[in-house]
């Protein structure tokens, strides 16, 4: 079954699709010159959001799951980029240590994990499993769908090495965000290449520092094309010292959720855009989805009831939330049989190797969809292995609106290597 | 319609397969440590030939036609491909030139290099079209099947850089292999890129050098394997000094027919292999599958009547055939809807893009493919966009044979690199 999927077909984010079309050539060359400058992340996987007359990236993953979600006509692409990136960071490598998150019963989970063996194993290299989990202390298998199994291992530290037992890796792959802080037992590995490096795990990793270099990003990319850059941005600030339990700071969040509202208000405007502002409230560390709140007025914070601020408060593996990121929300007019999906674009290297459709039957088109309840339809994005017609019509055709989807994934993805620059706890200072 | 395929699903071919298969990350390191010494033609095609107990290649070409051939699904490969060699080549580059060959009025060719300026748009680069035609002193629009047009500009040469009027470009590409020899307009280009360079041109090249290169790298890749080396090279001898018209050298050319047809026997016999063995005799230099002449029996060369020579004599261009290469004949056993098939597989750097079948239905399994009539099936090489499955039965999937073929074509890019090292009339000796 082929998804039917209704594209908002009007408004500005057709003219950028056309320009972004026109100006091909321009743009890759444009991104060739950035990378020249700056390292892409090993691998990565953007959300983003179509609101048809805007298009923005709402979140930017560094160790992205789902790989699972991937159709078969993807993976070749995959393992081309794996090739490259495996030249450039360790053309001799023979072994590759993967680290799989923790929870690792769940077999979409694990399936992507079979999917990331199978690119780095066709890309030339031999790939095992190590676990984080401390009461796994001897090889464990773990069934899959399909029949077959992953062998889970307990990693083996040796002074500044870390491995298996008969197996010592040259590059250590996380694909586990560090949300539960980080584990000693990865810290000074300095004989072997840990991908991607410990500061891009949401133990040290901010939302905030990311858009922050997003905004940047954009904002050059929006002079290359001659364009307005808050098409494509979504406006952000950080507010600190939160504690919801208390109450205490939320009296800033209040202001800077009604800056941001204001201040999109005054957009919309410009633009002639008839439908209501809003902000996404998220904390400014963690992933999954979890403690992400949905603000149409800044007086609805005033009247926030206990369970909502305890949802507030705590987030995955026990983090407490001090600190978020109050974020213009960026409305999805996309469906598919009448539920709000969104696109999620993946890379490795610098290149996009594929991506899928989020679904949810139960959301709103304002509303996060990475929760639970939420599907995937890795089919629409099958046409993205055709490459784009320029002669098209904007929006009438899926191979170039995933063409425009894949820039700016890429101009998050960059956003990313800027930031793990300026985060960096090794950068030495040249100032 | 997807066309049936008859590979011969017994012998030594399928225990090369499950061979291969068990072996890819040590494989694919093996390719990616020779890569890191030598570097990889820009883009290639081979044409490899199946015999069940054998699996050879039997023209590597470094000026590849055919692009048109490619799925869409394919061409996703192409541009990945296309950005990383353009990356390590030239990244700042921003125009690339495209010399086509001048006979470009068959449509098919055409969208051949239609196709081609789509990947390099799409990867990157402005792209204009070149002609080495002096007839042509103006821009000249060549309509394609789709109802647009490709536009051919004069060359124009000023000191040491090739451009086109208001066209400087860092990279020039030829898609013109220079069998009419070297023009004086590409010689000399010492500030841009001239891709592939001149001695990859039939002009200079010899198809003895690059079998003697593939020979080398087929010992290489065997031992890795731990497998007899003659399973994948066709054993071949150059000859010399010949004049077809006069009969000069046919006796030579007799005696080294004799010779590998010998050594043939004996290996059909160490294998059990019931098939009679025979030669393919073809100009050293040249291509268009001109001048190729199958032999069972040496005898059969003393009554060469009037008409084969003159056959032999001439080939592309006008050039007179004074150098052969007898080269052992590799039957294909592959069939498609009872016509006789070869594949032939796409390289961009070091990446596999894609393929395809060569099917000619006038041929038999001993003769070239390459000539009038042939037809092409790039539908039977869309599997070749799924990744193999290791644990599958060898001969019984498209994806694992065509990962195989794809390691063979690469050992011939792989020899047509330590060809274009070892006659560079620019190296350096260090000996």
């Amino acid at each position: 079954m082929v998804p039917h999927l209704i594209t908002a077909l009007t408004g500005p984010i057709n003219e950028l699709e056309q320009r972004v079309l026109e100006s091909m050539p321009a743009i890759e060359r444009w991104f060739r010159l950035e990378w020249m400058e700056h390292t892409p992340p090993f691998y990565s996987s953007v959300d983003l959001r179509n609101a048809g007359f805007k298009l923005a990236p709402v979140d930017t993953n560094l160790f992205p799951g789902g790989f699972n979600n991937l159709t078969p006509e993807m993976l070749p692409l995959a393992v081309q980029a794996a090739m490259a990136a495996i030249e450039k960071i360790c053309p001799e490598a023979k072994n590759l240590l993967l680290i799989p998150e923790k929870h690792t019963r769940n077999s979409f989970y694990l399936t992507n994990v079979q999917t990331l063996i199978r690119i780095f194993s066709m890309a030339g290299l031999n790939v095992r499993l190590g676990t984080l989990d401390d009461s796994i202390k001897e090889p464990t298998a773990l069934p899959l769908p399909d029949g077959t199994s992953l062998t889970l291992e307990p990693l083996i530290r040796q002074r500044s090495r870390l491995g298996l037992k008969d197996f010592d890796p040259c590059t250590i792959l996380l694909n586990n965000d560090l949300s539960a802080g980080i584990p000693d037992v990865l810290t000074h590995l300095h004989e072997q290449y840990l991908l991607p490096p410990l500061h891009a795990g949401w133990a040290l990793r901010r939302k905030s520092q990311h858009f922050r270099a997003y905004e940047e990003v954009a904002k050059k990319f929006a002079k290359l094309l001659g364009m307005d850059p808050w098409l494509i941005y979504p406006q952000s600030v950080a507010v600190g010292d939160l504690d919801f339990s208390t109450g205490q700071g939320l009296d800033a969040l209040q202001a800077q959720v009604d800056n941001v509202l204001t201040k999109t208000r005054r957009k919309y405007k410009e633009y002639g855009i008839q439908e209501k502002p809003f902000v996404v409230v998220k904390p400014d560390s963690g992933t999954y989805g979890m403690g992400i709140m949905t603000v149409r007025d800044a007086k609805d914070l005033e009247d926030l009831g206990r369970r909502a601020r305890n949802k507030m408060s705590v987030i995955k593996d026990g983090q407490v939330v001090s600190q978020v990121l109050v974020q213009e929300g960026v409305v999805t007019h996309e469906r598919m049989h009448d539920a709000v999906a969104e696109p999620v674009v993946y890379m490795m290297d610098r290149y996009v190797v594929g991506g899928f459709y989020r679904v949810h039957a139960d959301r709103g088109e304002d509303e996060n969809l990475n929760a639970p309840g939420s599907s995937y339809v890795p089919l629409a994005f099958a046409h993205s292995s055709h490459l784009p017609a320029p002669g098209e019509k904007p929006g009438a055709s899926a191979p170039n609106r995933f063409y425009m989807y894949g820039v700016i994934a890429r101009l998050a993805m960059l956003a990313a290597s800027y930031e793990l620059e300026a985060t960096d706890p090794e950068a030495e200072d040249y100032a």
